[in-house]
């Protein structure tokens, strides 16, 4: 006496963790179309002559693909420290870097190493969307702390006292922050750092290169500090996006320990070879770092001329309020070619700061949106995920 | 009232996830010695044409690199699929079709989505000793099953036996299977999966392309059963051990599942490039695995006439017992510039098949050692871990 047969995928949802089923994947849409302002990258294609030395260099590498690649990525480590230094003023050693595919990997191997089953993780959302999503996905509680707001501005006081009231064991802080583009003060990244007294803390500073003058990286405070991390990427400022390269820089034995939660060789032989000669050619790849500053810039002034609500911005994008209905807005300037990220703030959307056409474009189709587009108070209110890319 | 600063680390060890405390990374000994046979890597090169239609691939493909890689590989996809046509003739759909960096990476995404806090792994020792590792980093719990400690078979009627008291959530099976290189008959896979009627069933093929004649492939039951998964890997019959390129084929439904825990944009555009043109030239890449079958084949008759035990094997390395000491075998042939695996099996050693005069090299080192390091009894116990690579 059998019954009818199970539905296709039955077994599967049956087997597929509870706390996962009912969730879609992470990912902003890929698609085709003229101005592609959703994701962070880079506009700008990587140049002629690092595309050459990096065929030069795996014209010699290839052949030897049959061998694993280096799983320690010593000449990785030591093309990252090299320029850190260059960018930062601050000289690490090899030993305090360690780098994943993508940011992503990086932090999960902080969240393997010092998360789990029963531990906590606290974010102040809207922040990078990944944060909870690699937290939760690895049995860690995450704890969704809050950014003022109004200003997305995580005050120090908010910030410490959101600390203690969760006691936890890993802390998120994005600096500047992802979607809306601020970077932390070292006073706030401190004193979170004590107020979470057996915490690791992350500091997430994926656009650290797009800052404006003046604004410090917490690689300066790893020297005194055991439990601090920093995390970067190639994607953004190195117009890497493609080639999969994050980083972090911490204490030696907090990199030692990522070592046992790691998938042996993780990094591609092509992948350490890709991003050593980039590293090598760092002047000339960030050499679109002050257009894309520069267009930034515009966006904000031009944004609060429209009558729009930008918050200041220390990363490659701005993220604006005021809008009567952002996901119409969104699919508005899709019709008109220019795709933008919906990051689920009520009344906002993020644009990535690209070309001086593309922003043109951006702008263009936006103004002639208003102002039936704009909202009609001044006033939204940040309630959900920020997002990167 | 201070005491003494705390020593340099402490403060990582109190924060890092008490089971790991005292672990220690995986991963063999990467050594620059002359005969490389421990990890079971091809040791022939890319060839040039392979190579030169990388570069080719590649020199369209840098420079966009600004671009995020695409996150669902569809072209990938397809040139997997074609491959296992050819290669089984299995004809898959591409969305039956999942990759990542490695197959280590595409095993964590299973264990992700069908594992974690209170479920239960189950895998056959001496076998692929990442499972556990894997399984045991994400939380999971793992029960270490047994394999025939003379022969290292796994008898149906164990294997059943087996399941059934442990009652997983997931079951690792190997065939070919590492290390000890032999293959499961289809009746095997099957009465698993019968006795484990919740359980994504995982047979881990990371060796097929070396079995003998006659061997089935698991991909041959896919259509018939929605939780089995099989893995599959370009490291070893494809030589790109150093691209890191791992896959699964599994029912659509359960592929769709692994988007939710894969993190997004996991496969960089050169990876994707690099593995599909390698596809591209797959007779060509697998025109050695003839060769290297001949010297597994010459490895396990000349060891068995020196007096030794070799395992049959359908992989492209052997197991071999009769050694009174292991350590000290490995030690020797690395003195004498081969590097084999001690895979952790009291009285074995494990060695890649390599060119002939690899396998020459290595075996005539062996038997400059011989007699001195035979067991004295021909009965040793298979008690310890596996390895890959």
């Amino acid at each position: 006496m059998s019954g009818p047969a199970p539905a296709p995928g039955a077994q599967v949802e049956a087997a597929l963790r509870p706390d996962l089923r009912g969730r879609t994947a992470y990912g902003a849409p890929q698609l085709d179309v003229a101005v592609q302002l959703n994701t962070n990258e880079s506009s700008y294609p990587v140049p002629d002559e690092v595309v050459a030395d990096v065929l030069a260099r795996l014209g010699e590498d290839l052949a030897g693909l049959n061998r694993y690649p280096d799983r320690e990525f010593v000449g990785l480590r030591k093309a990252l420290v090299d320029y850190l230094e260059l960018q930062s003023g601050t000289r690490l050693r090899p030993e305090q870097v360690w780098a994943g595919n993508g940011s992503n990997e990086v932090l999960q191997h902080l969240v393997l190493a010092f998360g789990g089953a029963g531990r906590t993780a606290l974010g102040f959302t809207p922040a990078y969307s990944m944060h909870p999503i690699i937290v939760e996905t690895l049995g860690t509680r995450w704890v969704d702390g809050q950014r003022d707001a109004e200003s997305f501005d995580l005050e120090v006081g908010s910030a410490v006292e959101q600390v203690r009231a969760s006691d936890p064991d890993l802390v998120f802080l994005c600096s500047p922050n992802n979607p809306t583009g601020t970077a932390l003060p070292f006073e706030s990244i401190e004193a979170v750092l004590a107020a979470a007294p057996r915490a690791i803390v992350v500091v997430d500073e994926a656009y650290a290169e797009f800052a404006r003058p003046g604004t410090p990286s917490a690689l300066a405070l790893l020297e005194h500090h055991e439990r601090l991390v920093v995390t970067r990427t190639m994607s953004k400022a190195f117009t890497l996006a493609g080639a999969r390269l994050g980083y972090l820089t911490a204490h030696p034995s907090l990199v030692d320990a990522l070592r046992l939660v790691r998938l042996p060789y993780h990094l591609s032989t092509p992948t350490q070879a890709v991003a050593e000669v980039a590293l090598a050619h760092a002047p000339r790849l960030l050499s679109t770092v002050e257009a894309i500053k520069e267009q930034r810039d515009r966006l904000v002034t031009e944004l609060a001329e429209m009558g729009l609500r930008p918050v200041p911005s220390d990363a490659n994008f701005v993220l604006f309020g005021g809008l009567a209905d952002a996901p119409a807005t969104w699919q508005a300037l899709l019709d008109a070619g220019v795709l933008v990220r919906d990051v689920g703030i009520p009344g906002h959307l993020r644009v990535t700061a690209g070309t001086p056409e593309e922003t043109t474009a951006f702008l263009t189709a936006l103004r002639s949106l208003l102002p039936q587009h704009l909202a009609p108070t001044s006033t939204t209110t940040a309630t959900a995920e920020g997002a990167r890319p």
